[in-house]
């Protein structure tokens, strides 16, 4: 991981340029900074998909808040330059979306500056500061998750990690009234964080079986926000009846399971990833709104050259849960 | 696996005394005769199941067609001796249903007599072959599944593995005439079967790729029909972007997953067991009306001096695909 210099981007008709205020640092990024070379496998495997290239540059970052500069020939300028801008992290192609982030072709927020689809564009309401306005992505991961979750509103909730995806997760049931939501984390600061995004029971798993808090009168749905291996089987082996499991965290490698807990019980498992544009938008307005309190999420801030010891900081769950990057410091 | 005499089973208040008059063999039995050992440990991991004690007798049998001898005392007995019944392989007792089939207290239906709960008996429409009847539970085992995939009508059906488990599956879409049906299997036999069943398309994996027959219009509902390490894996890798898994197979070995596959393509996986009491009758309903050509499933019978026989001849999918046990032969 360096710091360097790039040619500035040059927006194409639909591009806009743009500066870079803030960009979130996600959990996928400290695994792709340690692991990209079992991402890159694990993509090449999937139809459809192109892997990064890793002997060719590759700027990360994907959970932004940028300034409007300039817009490629041809493209409307529906927002005029100067204006705080989020976007989904990915570029409108003639052949398809183009992800962001883990890209040779398009730079990410750890830029100070990138190019965004204009089209993809949305202003961030007055008032909402810069800092909340990055959290718009990973709320959007909760968000998305409940919504893949189909809850009636007559479930048990239990968020298994409270990561920054796990408490998104939280803050979206939470904004469903589903409750009372039941987190779990060995950390304390993380179940403190999780209270404070809505949880109404926390759960050091290391000394409590989080699932007695479940009850036997409704069905469970149960979020797993960690994505290492060995999780998934873990919650096979301990869910009630008929439990709903979503699967949030991204495990990125082979894991074992043994089919029968989830057969005798007749388990489901939602995997899920990302959401959709309307979550997206969603995400962002209920930050505008106050519905979720973001300012608690963000415990740092960095220039480009404090990336690299941010990437080392985050493995401290005590310490930490989203630091946010300002290519501009 | 022995023939041996035992002392006849005594009828207590709730139950009846049954004549068997033929009892399906099914994979998990030839699993069971292979593997007990790690049945029983699996069983054991699972709160609220109690294994099967290997050091004592277990009489195997749970798809059976009786005929009525008698009553426990205090009993009514709504059904006359003589009278054909099917009914679920569980015992009522007071303390919750009992499993037959796998457990030393109630011997199942590779016995001359057995014992039911009375409650859960009910009577072969008149006409209905016996060993068509016979094949009430694995039906309702297909019924189960497609009932539990949720199908809205315009999904594509897959169903991989063309065993009894499969057909059962194939035969329940047909009824729900959610087509067309493709279904896959190794064996040529198999796949005639399929056909005959109600499969639209039949594929030979080793030959074709099967996921190609699914389209793009609409949304898959896959159907794991095989129940051995690797093929959920399988599945992961081929299933379309926001396809319902079922799994029916019952796979009683670690398996290895990447979940990763899962994520990207945002998959779902519902694990599914037996039926509920109302999938039973309606199993047996059909049967009876001649939804389901349930003759063409049943490739031989034996007495009770041809099942270890028949248990080692099961394993040639050409050969066999429903043998029924006639313990009175």
């Amino acid at each position: 991981m360096v710091v360097d210099t790039l040619p500035p981007p040059e927006p194409k008709q639909g591009q806009a340029l743009v500066k870079v205020l803030a960009c979130g640092i996600c959990g996928s990024d400290l695994h792709a900074a340690k692991h990209a070379h079992r991402m890159v496998a694990v993509t090449r495997r999937i139809p459809g998909r192109v892997p990064m290239d890793l002997s060719r540059d590759v700027v990360m970052g994907h959970e932004f808040c940028c300034e409007v500069i300039d817009y490629g020939a041809n493209t409307e300028k529906k927002l005029k330059p100067g204006t705080r801008v989020c976007a989904m992290p990915v570029m409108l192609e003639a052949d398809g979306p183009k992800g962001m982030g883990y890209s040779n072709t398009y730079v990410g927020g750890y830029a100070e500056q990138m190019l965004l689809s204009a089209p993809l564009m949305l202003e961030v309401p007055n008032g909402l500061p810069t800092e909340h306005a990055a959290l718009t992505e990973p709320l959007a991961v909760g968000v998305h998750a409940v919504e893949k979750a189909l809850l009636k509103g007559d479930e048990a909730p239990l968020v298994v990690g409270c990561g920054p995806v796990g408490l998104a997760v939280i803050a979206a049931l939470r904004l469903k009234n589903v409750r009372p939501i039941v987190a779990a984390d060995f950390s304390p600061k993380r179940r403190e964080l999780a209270v404070k995004m809505g949880a109404d029971i926390v759960v050091d798993p290391a000394k409590e079986d989080l699932y007695r808090h479940l009850g036997s009168d409704k069905k469970a749905a149960i979020f797993e926000c960690v994505g290492v291996p060995g999780i998934i089987q873990q919650i096979l082996e301990k869910a009630p009846r008929d439990a709903r499991v979503v699967v949030v965290g991204v495990c990125m490698e082979p894991d074992t399971i043994e089919p029968m807990f989830g057969i005798v019980k007749e388990l489901s498992l939602q995997f899920v990833l990302g959401y959709t544009p309307e979550e997206f938008a969603r995400s962002l307005r209920l930050l505008a709104e106050g519905e979720v309190d973001a300012a608690a999420l963000i415990t740092g801030k960095v220039g480009l050259d404090g990336v690299k010891g941010a990437f080392a900081e985050l493995g401290n769950p005590e310490r930490h849960t989203k630091i946010l990057v300002e290519p501009w410091r």
